[in-house]
């Protein structure tokens, strides 16, 4: 096996900074060590087959991005990035591992949705993968399969209280799932919006004429997810299963979600760049009502009203700790024959976002503005996606025995975000546009090896493998 | 410099598990290697002066209770434990740094009560020690003198809402003091309790014979803790001031501290062994309304009912983060010649508990029972009062470069509390007798040196150096 | 027509006490005068055709009970009382109105339910009576339906969000339902529980062997009544429909109320009083869990844990109108015949209680005991309910020009509650056997007719007419 | 005694509306009397002295102001109304009662203080007149003094926790207070700003050269109403004493009363005027930071940001009663030689501003605009004033027995606010310059005697008795 090693860089962890010379050996860090101590009796540089040097740089464990969708179907068409052109992109922007959703669609057996899952991501990713498992009908059958998903390696799965007659699950299904859920461990996801309320409005405002991808956003009313977010805490509650909501973006749920923390309970919160930066006006403002042009913001939960405060509240959710973790909602369709579906209807506006490349930027501009700490940068990004998903140890550290999955971020670089410029994702369009970060991803290591490194990418689709996780080790 | 070796050990952070050799040059950790990693080119373990075996043990960073009283004076005597007897109990509980209160005395200049504090400290500690600052009483000379702490490594300071006459600060000095702190970046620490209406209820329940030592805990109803904690909540609010509120006790306290941060304030809260484990009804127990062997749990705030709930609240609030850290407000007095003052009058009875040495052990058993995670422990008793006090990086943490404080704690072992059986503290009984802990203290290194091991005490007075801090790192 | 005079007492309004004689003449009240006032040039007693005596007595509005299910069909059999038994026991009690449920159940027509209501209590009632109307299947046909029902005189409608494939609505539904009503200002009642969990839980139970009543309570969890009571608090957020949520039992459904109404939200609440007096453990205690006794308590929502203090948080709700009312949702069945339906299956026992002869009565005692004032008495059993549904002015205040339903009411009476000693519903037993009264109901007038008094029953079935109600007088 | 009948209006009470004519005779209200009612034997209108023609007007019980200060000394001058023309003023606007603060200074006699206000008022008022105490200095003496106020008809008296120096009292005054004030039943009023903070931002913002009366409210922050309104309910809370915050204008402390009343506590708040209707950014439009103009609206509490949604949270809390009343809190001065006392000084303004004409008016254009229903503002002026402070019965309600203090106010009336229009305050400018009301004041009877009508005041000074007062009739 070959040696690399990281030198002179500022180490950064989800709880402090060191200045330590990282030694990776094949696929695994070694050591961390003292730059120029002389203790080991040996001078490390000289010995090693590599050395990428960090000098005045952040080396911070690769980002996991625990929320992705890859290829998936929706609305008659998929997401535009395959796992190759996914991964590859999660490797430009210094993410080294995702979890991606498999789907178990209604009527079919949980192990089928998670065999074609294998089957399209399996050689593919050019970083590493795992997979929650959407149960997209909760019945005797699906509730038995839940049983080997532990041994499986996917110690997670998600329920949706949206998408009548797709994913959805009622009340009585979640209650049975979440009991399945808490007796073996597994950690419930929620996309927690409600769904039949939600189908209400949007088809009222559709036939009112209001067909434009503002009104998206209209129907998905922040009551609607304040609602559902209650509900599945409530659910949580009585069934002692530890929730995850995904992809929270109403700042009425982060007050549901640290209501119920603060009861001592088991809830957790993920967010999204897009709820932190982007914005119900500014969608209005791309086309107007009639306007399509925002339609590149159509996700699910929607984008919220920057004068209601939505925006300040995931900040400040993330710096309280009422929000763990920054997950990508990675779900990307082009504008020409994906979102166009949607014209003149948006609720045929395929729902999705790509961000997976931007993730670890966009963030970090929250430590340039003062939003975040730079140790919670690295916990939002890193650190606690791992112990939240049962990673730690492999993954989200650096730290002797873990997977050599580095990042050296370089605070004085910059990166302007836009179609042109940085994109790698499948994508014929970005929804970041225009975004500039005082701050720039210099070399990606996954597992010892350098995929990205002097502004070019050296890795493969294959070199991925599949991460077979443990329980969340956020709880024990 | 001679060269030691924790081997075999697991390295437990405040956010994961690592199996690694822990190697220390002189005072400092200089790497952290992969048990039986070849990458390095040398044999370890036989090149050093000295190796520990930590198989099947934990190797976590030295213990840091950042609130002690060595020597302080009170009510005509002064708490019974020196900074040598002190921190060498420390030292014998895995606590390798105290942050004590250097007192600004009423009408006495900051500076020369900061002077007593080194004279009294310096040359005596067995382990490092710092001080915070309580300024006594808040004027123009005292808020001048606020200026020079940052650069004497004193970067936070104490006021108080309660002993009117002693150290209590009226709201328009608190509003002063938080100001200038706030322009300094010094942390605010705060005794939230609202001393001059405690002291009417008090006077009346002497009058009405109400003299036991059940009656200070009447007497200090939770209602006036939870209004003083909202009141500084409120004042740092209109000052932009980061609030730290000393020794929690009362649930609607962490309630409020939780509200506040809800907000998105910088506001957090410390508990104490004593409100986790013990409450009024037991002190009740210990010897009536009349008996006075309750005096030994008489300290401020005081113990709360356990039928309430208080205790429960105060593991929710560490779980969940409304309450950041455990510090003892370590406070012995004797029975003989110090409690026995306040006989017939609890007023009169010195406040404080002895709970220096048992800090790492109570809160371990926390995460036997399943109060907290091992992380958390890490967390709670090291890691965070590192980053809170601005100590992080060369304490609270086992990396390349940090001070060489490392505790190896065997989750095998047992610890008995008991005056007889474990007690280094200068006190004529145990507050915490009968205590059973399912762990152990095995070896204690401080700053290099093995100072426990064995089951004896290998360290000296002197070996502990003053340390200046910096600037709180939670917050940037 | 004939004049009575009711001379001597105090007349107890929502806001406070008078003393007056009250006026009737035919079927209205006509004047309050001051006694022994000569200003009218008249002495009043000799000129009128009947004097009652009121001399140190209370003279207050008969009471209104907006919560009954006279005749309902319910698992396979009907509730005991006809409207003829229910309303003469009304009666006897000081409750001179009621508002019962008109039913359409799923697949019939709203007015064939409704006229099958008007058919069953028309020329039966012995007081007067309104109706809501229970929306048991919202369709296109339905919701069309609700637009005739203010013209009936039926301002207001309920909704089910339990007892799923009977009477259950989803949130669709609700939505559809809600804007409706707020279009329309028909006021919405819900029967907020979350059925299709609770129906997992008692199938579950049932599968387990807790077959009997008291696992009726522990399958219908307090979390899923505060769960449906923030859902339907949501979705009267987003239609801007008025909500009062029924027969509220949690304490955590009273806090959603509270906070909604802190928010400024039209939302109310009525409770029962089972629910401040009676308690799952005494549930248990009648019986234990395989006894059978505890059917007669059988009820939903639920008797609760007073150990968790639900009853006291709804007297200190009333106390502090979060809760507007009190109501009976009086559903009475016997032992015989009917709840032994539910041998061996809790799930099969009829849900109710017969209440509505005691609601004066039982209220009354909160007043001796301190929980209520006296004026909050009338509020609460007559003002509000009028307000609430429509009917001020005509009932609910003892004013020229109303109604005179007036009751007579003895503080220095006694009332024995008992099967054999002061029971007339038509029921085998009495779900408040052994309450003491220190009150009784004297004299009782319906529309000026005296139906009670001396101890006997004067009225008759078909003296009571129907109340065409207008919209709610509470919010305009 | 001469009879009177106000005849053809509809009588507005707290909980509903009634046609009825009203017969006075002498002083008091004898009986209310259906229109038209033959049961009398007598027609009313003919028999009696003089008849008041209300046809499509409102017939409410006079006004009730529980807030004012009349010749009240202020930073060296004084309160520019006398009692005459204050409650001339009164009059005109339809309010009939007045309650006032007799002042106990500091170092002076509680009784020498009541008596030169019995001695003001005596023989000058237009319309009866109560008297709160407030209590400048608690002390041993004056505390024995609390104890024969209710035997003078003072059931009601004052604490500040602002203006340390003058009428400040410290939290231990106020818990000895409020302990005395449980015993006796004495109502708590409030003045709830942390005065000590409040004069430290003062000061600095006056060195800053911010000296205009703009920063006056900016000094008064929020937080620091807020805050006191915590610490009074938490006092309050130990000593089981009602309540009663005064002139509350943050949405904060509006809140602060809703979580206690929540959680059941006694505990009340009145509004003014000028919070429901004027801003901080109106203050500041006035003249700019540096004008003087905005002296008209400097109070205590101070005008809040609309911006920030205080007036909003005002009017919402007066609907769901979390504020219970509306008061002017009327301390008028001129701007000649008064208010310019603080030109180049805001902290040298006198605290006031004159409204006791308008509050009637200004609060039916509440109604107007659906802010509040009529019963409310019936309740909110005069039902609850009478029934908090102990004089319900005789006043705010009309019945048989009350005082005949009523108001005929006209919905088809129109007012237009304005120095020059209608104004009878003694002030040389009016604070509500330019406000349109859609209703009038048309005719006011005080105590039978009609005071007000066609336009033209025919009370006299002298015409006002002093109110004993009972204990508060809220609560029992």
């Amino acid at each position: 096996m070959s040696t690399l090693l990281i030198s002179g860089g500022t180490v950064v962890s989800a709880t402090g900074r060191t200045r330590a010379d990282v030694l990776v050996d094949g696929e695994r860090i070694v050591a961390l060590v003292e730059p120029g101590s002389t203790a080991l009796g040996a001078d490390l540089a000289s010995s090693v087959d590599r050395v990428v040097d960090a000098t005045d740089k952040y080396v911070i464990p690769g980002g996991i991005d625990a929320h992705t969708h890859m290829e998936l179907p929706f609305g008659g068409t998929q997401a535009s990035d395959t796992f190759e052109t996914g991964t590859t992109a999660a490797a430009w922007g210094g993410t080294t591992s995702i979890i991606d959703f498999a789907v178990q669609k209604y009527g079919e057996a949980v192990e089928t949705g998670l065999a074609a899952w294998h089957e399209k991501a399996g050689g593919n990713c050019a970083v590493d993968y795992g997979f929650h498992q959407i149960i997209g009908g909760v019945d005797e059958q699906s509730l038995k399969a839940m049983e080997t998903l532990v041994d499986e390696g996917i110690t997670s799965y998600k329920l949706f209280m949206a998408y009548p007659g797709v994913f959805y699950s009622d009340d009585a299904q979640i209650l049975k799932a979440m009991q399945k859920a808490a007796e073996l461990g597994l950690m419930t996801m929620m996309h927690a919006e409600n769904g039949p309320a939600i189908d209400v409005l949007a088809e009222q405002l559709y036939n009112q004429g209001k067909t434009g991808p503002y009104f998206h956003g209209i129907a998905r009313a922040w009551q609607m997810e304040e609602e559902a977010t209650h509900r599945a805490i409530m659910l949580a509650d009585l069934t002692n299963a530890p929730l995850y909501v995904v992809h929270v973006s109403a700042k009425q749920a982060v007050a549901q979600l640290a209501a119920a923390r603060d009861r001592g309970k088991n809830v957790f919160g993920e967010t999204c760049p897009q709820y932190l930066y982007l914005s119900l006006e500014e969608q209005l403002g791309a086309g107007g009502e009639d306007g399509f042009e925002g339609a590149k913001w159509v996700c699910s939960t929607p984008l919220r009203s920057r004068a209601e405060g939505h925006q300040d509240a995931m900040w400040a959710g993330l710096r309280t700790n009422d929000l763990q973790m920054v997950s990508t909602d990675h779900c990307p369709f082009c504008m020409k024959d994906q979102k166009e579906l949607g014209r003149g209807d948006f609720r045929a506006i395929p729902n999705g976002i790509g961000s997976i490349e931007h993730r670890m930027d966009l963030l970090y501009q929250g430590v340039v503005t003062g939003e975040l700490t730079l140790e919670r940068w690295v916990e939002l990004t890193s650190t606690t996606p791992a112990r939240m998903f049962g990673l730690h140890g492999t993954k989200g550290v650096i730290a002797p025995g873990a997977d050599a999955d580095i990042v050296v971020y370089d605070p004085n670089g910059h990166t302007s975000i836009g179609y042109e410029q940085t994109h790698h994702m499948n994508m014929d369009h970005s929804a970041w546009e225009g975004f500039e970060i005082d701050g720039h991803v210099d070399v990606v290591i996954s597992r010892g090896s350098v995929v990205v490194s002097d502004g070019a990418f050296h890795g493969r689709a294959g070199h991925g493998k599949f991460l077979k996780r443990g329980l969340t080790q956020y709880l024990s």
